[in-house]
């Protein structure tokens, strides 16, 4: 299976080569992929910022340990968890559904009602835990995509997230950012990490089969 | 690209057909994704229970609402996530590391002093949330897996996970389940999601670019 190959091709590239630009066709696809994720009750509850912008990057860059990746890299991508679930973002979902669908039905909008009297009184911290979870299955699906495009990418949680946060605004949008994915292709004859073997568990200590 | 297509062809499969089954090789495939999934510094933080027995489906299916994909589906996937970061777990994948690449570096070894000096203090919940995360991460790799194999899939975070626990007896093995994941085939007659139009909001209120 082609998955498994590309899976086994990829890796967290630690040195990427400023030069070389992920074209926009394949951009577009890594992107729709992680739109077409699923989330928990398909609210969606995150967005990606796409930053080129070399100044911006460049600002970014001490916020994230000066990863040279984050300079080097041909697209940054944000992921952007929703800070909470508000009624008002529930039912811009449920209301979209009902557009797109061009139905309402009882038990749809029971439903929409369950999540209106339980999500937003959980607590903010409770859902933005929530929201996080739903950012990472995109994050997951966006890095197999951008594998299978040949994309190299590096999916980093180390960077200082208010900080981030802060530098692009996120807090006014609801928004916090909870990981990070630059986009590029390897330099590998500057990457340390490029020629060391892939480093996963043996079956037998990862899966448990119960027949 | 074949994966936006079979992206736009799963859906949250809601009747699955009990009379069909997942191949080996497709299941062996699916996992083996999940297996080479990234994760935080490498650490793998969880594991993958595979059930096919009945009897435990059934004892399951009240523990999930009753959802009819826990019982009808081929095999049902258990994500557990470690309960905490430890010493022995965080040595235990530094140890896996050197073993299998042969080398032993300097960096790399600072690199487990930083985590063997900050996880294991920073608290049980918080590093609950942190390795839950990264199961999600296989999560989504898995779903993508499912697609490309025509395997259907249905993610779900509806059901008791402490009684999950208990029943499969993970608190003794520093697991605690996370997400659950039937895999099967949608028996299309019956299912009445099948044929409703997939709904996700449009890339101007899920992507913004900066460049």
């Amino acid at each position: 299976m082609e998955l498994i190959q590309k899976l086994n091709w990829r890796y967290a590239t630690k040195k990427m080569d400023p030069a070389k630009k992920v074209p926009k066709e394949k951009l577009g696809r890594i992107l729709e992929a992680i739109r077409l994720s699923p989330t928990s009750s398909g609210l969606q509850p995150y967005e990606v910022i796409v930053i080129t912008n070399e100044k911006l990057k460049e600002k970014i860059l001490p916020i994230a340990r000066g990863q040279s990746q984050i300079t080097d890299c041909s697209h940054l991508l944000v992921f952007a968890a929703w800070d909470n679930y508000t009624a008002e973002r529930i039912n811009m979902m449920f209301d979209l559904t009902n557009q797109v669908r061009g139905v309402k039905s009882e038990s749809w909008e029971n439903y929409r009602n369950i999540l209106l009297n339980s999500y937003p009184s959980r607590g903010e911290e409770v859902n933005f835990q929530h929201t996080a979870k739903q950012a990472y299955i995109g994050l997951g699906v966006g890095l197999v995509a951008a594998a299978l495009e040949e994309v190299d990418c590096t999916p980093m949680e180390g960077f200082d997230p208010k900080a981030l946060d802060e530098l692009l605004e996120l807090n006014s949008r609801g928004l916090r950012s909870v990981a990070i994915l630059p986009l590029g292709y390897r330099e590998e004859d500057k990457d340390w990490l490029v020629n060391l073997q892939k480093v996963r568990r043996e079956n037998s200590s990862f899966i448990t089969e119960i027949n």
